[in-house]
């Protein structure tokens, strides 16, 4: 099964996480806060967090601000602390409200930004071996090379990455701004060295605010020397807007699509296959046009899921058979070779091994027997609306169409269900249950009805 | 809420717009006349009338010719005059044919292209204010600068937009080809001047037709001044082909992408939802991929549109969920809160506030009570064949799995509707309805019924 | 109706074709051979075979090696011959593999790779016609010129074609590698020329491999000129992994895609229809976004597939009405005007002229008549877990919502079937059928169920 995650070992220096999240995000239009809108279905906020946590870090904080109860409500089940940046006067007055929270801790400190979400493990633990080099710098920065530099602050350093400063676009010389190389804001600092460079930050600058940035300076003003380590621009994409979230989700999606493909999945269109951040994909998985996956999801070796298919939650077995149109929802549980198709709904339930669901059906908090075969138009009612009741269906039977299984109800073992039955009683192992009233026949019914009728709209 | 028109002042000189639409489309291979081939669901030539709207045209008038049925028919009920173009000599001579339609009307006429439609209201008015430049042109052309300009005529202009001349690819010299600023076609022209400027215009050429580019030369010669305004490529897109319909249509939705984008919605993967030409949309709207809006969809603020879904004549309320694997036809209402979940269809029916109707199921011609569940299955039967009756169920009521309701009928506020029933007399609130005949079991009758198959299978 | 095939006259000289499918793999890390991935539904290799058959080859022989048993069962069954590589001794020892099986044979060999799919039968005939010009040169490769050269083979030749020799990239000078044109590896030879050239050809190299590109050194040796022709680089894409295969599938998806807008069918977002490679499209037929052909459809003028469609072995007639949410499955044949619609699957049946299956409904084994009303929820239950059954519904008749009609079974013309209904037994033209048992009513029984559920609740 493909997996992305990397796990570094357990790191020789204590680390400490500090992710910015303090921004308002005006330009996202929205009431969620902009570090909780996901990719992936996952909230930007816990990519980092997730990715960070391959580096085994002794402590991690978020600087919250604006919106600060929807992220403390994200990050508190992850037992991660928050502090609280009360008025907005810069990064660098960000990172120094995490100070109490890191009191005690005492190691490298990686600097992320909650907006700033695809940021890899690989990367961070660059971040910090660099910052052990041999020229033990103060700072380490990670820069990156943007199609068009534009406005960014260029980083000022020679080819072994050992940096003189970073210069702000405005205070550029011509020289200068040829520089490609940019400052993505990224940094890892000792602990000690950080609290102490951030103490001599200043704000004499035209918006009164403490820049995390001239911390590189003042290092350098007291001797010490700052590095910088490169990147590729995509992985430091910054989302400020939904149009660049929808940016940053078409690049996760684009890696992600090719790293499946490599692993041995076919993808017929891949452009039209969305992933999880979590979703796992066996060999010879066969994915068809226009499929989207929620989180959770695993399809083992050989599965095939046709056009048309959400799977959310739901474990797809060994050469089984999903879709075109068809919807797995959280705890669906597809045995091998089990088959489920058009318009075909199923929640909480095994579809054991072989059975088949092929049409216009809802299987929910099911048991449904391996071999059995479930005939169109077949509904579990499972829910009375106050409570949830179980359907088992045994190995073999078949369940005729148009039928409703009214929960809690068992059909036995290789039983038949006759189509159009409404069962609300057990049936035993191979047996057959018929809830069948008389068909009754009225001749030339229709024909006077179609007369009455057709009289009717005359008048209209 | 987002709508994309943009309404200019009442002008102070009326406005007349005179809209070309008698070219045949050949290349479109089509029995439907080109400019009623739709873009984001509305025929290409109505998007340019509801453009031109904005500008309050005392008159509006579409040559017509060949087609001349199917584009009459599609104007007339919007009161929009037509003139026909018996013979195609041009569109000079297609211009004239305006002439008695436009009998008595003076003041600035705009000439627009039945195949060029997504030409702005704004450009609109900035070529009428161009038309009242201190230097009262007697012509203004738009221009525009394609990627590649190939055989355009080329615009021979001042950087002030003076124009000294447009000049046709073939005549031109080396140095004028190298000009990159194109004559689009359009045009705004006083009603006075531009049927002098007709009348003078001859056909000696080898096509043997009357151009209208040709004025802009007549005009110089009788001692006015001509100027062009410009405007981006895309918007003077035209279409002469099915490839080229797709091509516009691609540009008209990625546009109207990134304003829903700007304006506060998530589109997850903005490349896989087409919207119409009046879809709105509120602040934290959700757009899940591959998305279909038909004309006529209202969502409101914070409602969620999941996957696989199709949406036309619908509003959803605030808060709604809406699929995956949804239909909402016209007349759809969905109020807050409401679910309408997976192969669902609704169509004229109002779901209150917070109903459920969460999978496989058809409501048509109905009024859902707030709270109200309907189980997975059920049918409203609102048709007999020859007309369509209405189902009402009340606040709170719980309708069971795989019920038909058969139209006209009641089921009462908080009343229960007993699973796999169908319902042809009204229940009372509070009640529960059941039809329900005994279940029969037949012991042992699979296995035999097994026996027997198998037995005939192995004859086969 | 549309089709891509090109068929040439039979040829003068007698043509055999080699299809090189030997190679493993690896890098699909399938257990699926890599030359029976399907393109467009097709195997790779059928694409080929498919274009070589409007040559008429004599003969066809497919060189396999690893993975033999799968490409063997499928050419097999098309009467195509298959030569076995034992040992990968370069593809030159490949070639010499199909001597036995092409003894007795004599005429123009055309060499092909099973995983260079996409190749054109006419570029096949530019080959085969190069080969008999005045000049008879003794070897014909295809040549191409990539975005990127890279380290292809460099074709050495004049601006005639007439080739000096193919250079190998490590083996090319700097003057070299700047020609842009390189060898596909595809080839054309007299029989007599291949097996004489391919006794001389020697393993002489790093890799001990017998290279086929070595025979036109071997031809030029013999005093033998040969050409080289060109073709777009797309057309001899190869496939060598999961990723390649994605981009030759667009490649051609985006062709045929083209192709059918050229021919006056309406994509309106062209990118999200995928195509099989013999799926047929008549005259304004118009595609809604998100549509999705398996192989062996056919859809006749003026039809129109709404979006989220899928389409496999199916007959759509003139004017009829597809989806959206519907699927048609082999043996689905709507006649004219019908009508399917939302969450609709169709399998085996014929839908009569003007008849309407619009929502929620399996019509399987089943003959529809002509302007039949099939009301939502209606499911044909024509399978008893052993054997299928058909069920015939007459002309005009109206089959109620909610309604199982069980095979076999006959509904007359003209008559209905009342909603919710469980047909068993045959029913007369214009008769009305009813299984409809009395609907109970107990007044307040909900209110007290509610109760008790509520309480329950509270004590949880």
């Amino acid at each position: 099964m493909t997996t992305l995650s990397i796990d570094q070992p357990i790191p020789i220096h204590p680390i400490a996480v500090v992710i910015l999240a303090a921004g308002k995000g005006t330009r996202m239009k929205s009431d969620l806060h902009k570090v909780l809108h996901p990719i992936a279905g996952r909230p930007m906020l816990l990519h980092l967090v997730a990715s960070a946590a391959a580096l085994h870090p002794a402590k991690t904080v978020v600087v919250t601000g604006a919106g600060r109860e929807q992220v403390e409500a994200a990050v508190a089940p992850l037992g991660i602390a928050t502090a609280l940046q009360a008025e907005q006067l810069g990064t660098g007055h960000a990172v120094a409200q995490a100070r109490a929270a890191l009191s005690g801790f005492e190691g490298d400190v990686l600097i992320l930004y909650g907006d700033v979400p695809l940021v890899t493990a690989t990367t961070m633990q660059r971040m910090i071996d660099r910052l052990h080099g041999d020229d033990t710098p103060a700072v380490v920065v990670l820069g990156f090379r943007p199609a068009d530099p534009g406005a960014y602050g260029r980083v000022i350093a020679d080819a072994a990455g050992r940096m003189d400063r970073i210069v702000e676009y405005k205070d550029a010389s011509e020289a200068e701004r040829a520089v490609t190389l940019c400052n993505s804001g990224l940094m890892a600092v000792r602990s000690t060295d950080l609290f102490a460079l951030l103490d001599r930050l200043g704000n004499d600058n035209a918006a009164g605010e403490y820049y995390l940035t001239d911390i590189v300076e003042l290092a350098a003003a007291a001797g010490r020397s700052s590095a910088v380590i490169e990147t590729g621009a995509d992985e430091v994409a910054g989302v400020n807007s939904r149009g660049e979230l929808a940016g940053v989700e078409r690049a996760w999606q684009a890696t992600r699509r090719a790293q499946a493909m490599a692993d041995g999945v076919t993808l017929i269109a891949p452009d039209t296959v969305w992933f999880a951040h979590d979703t796992q994909l066996g060999r010879d998985v066969v994915i068809e046009p226009n499929v989207v996956f929620g989180p959770g999801a695993r399809i083992e070796d050989g599965a095939t899921i046709h056009a048309f298919s959400h799977i959310e939650g739901a474990s797809v077995g060994r050469g089984a058979n999903v879709g075109p149109f068809a919807r797995l929802r959280p705890g669906a549980d597809l045995r091998a070779d089990a088959k489920v198709g058009n318009f075909v709904e199923i929640k909480k339930a095994i579809i054991g091994e072989g059975a088949k669901v092929s049409h216009l059906t809802y299987i929910g908090d099911a048991d449904i027997g391996a071999g059995a075969n479930i005939g169109a138009g077949t509904i579990t009612c499972n829910y009375d609306g106050y409570f949830k009741y179980r359907t088992v269906v045994g190995e073999g039977a078949f369940i005729g169409s148009n039928s409703a299984l009214v929960a809690p109800v068992t059909i036995g073992a290789g039983a038949i269900v006759a189509a159009g039955s409404v069962v609300t009683q057990d049936v035993e192992a191979d047996a057959l249950a018929l809830v069948r009233p008389p068909q009754i026949a009225r001749l030339g019914w229709a024909a006077r009805f179609r007369e009455k009728m057709l009289a009717r709209k005359a008048t209209k």
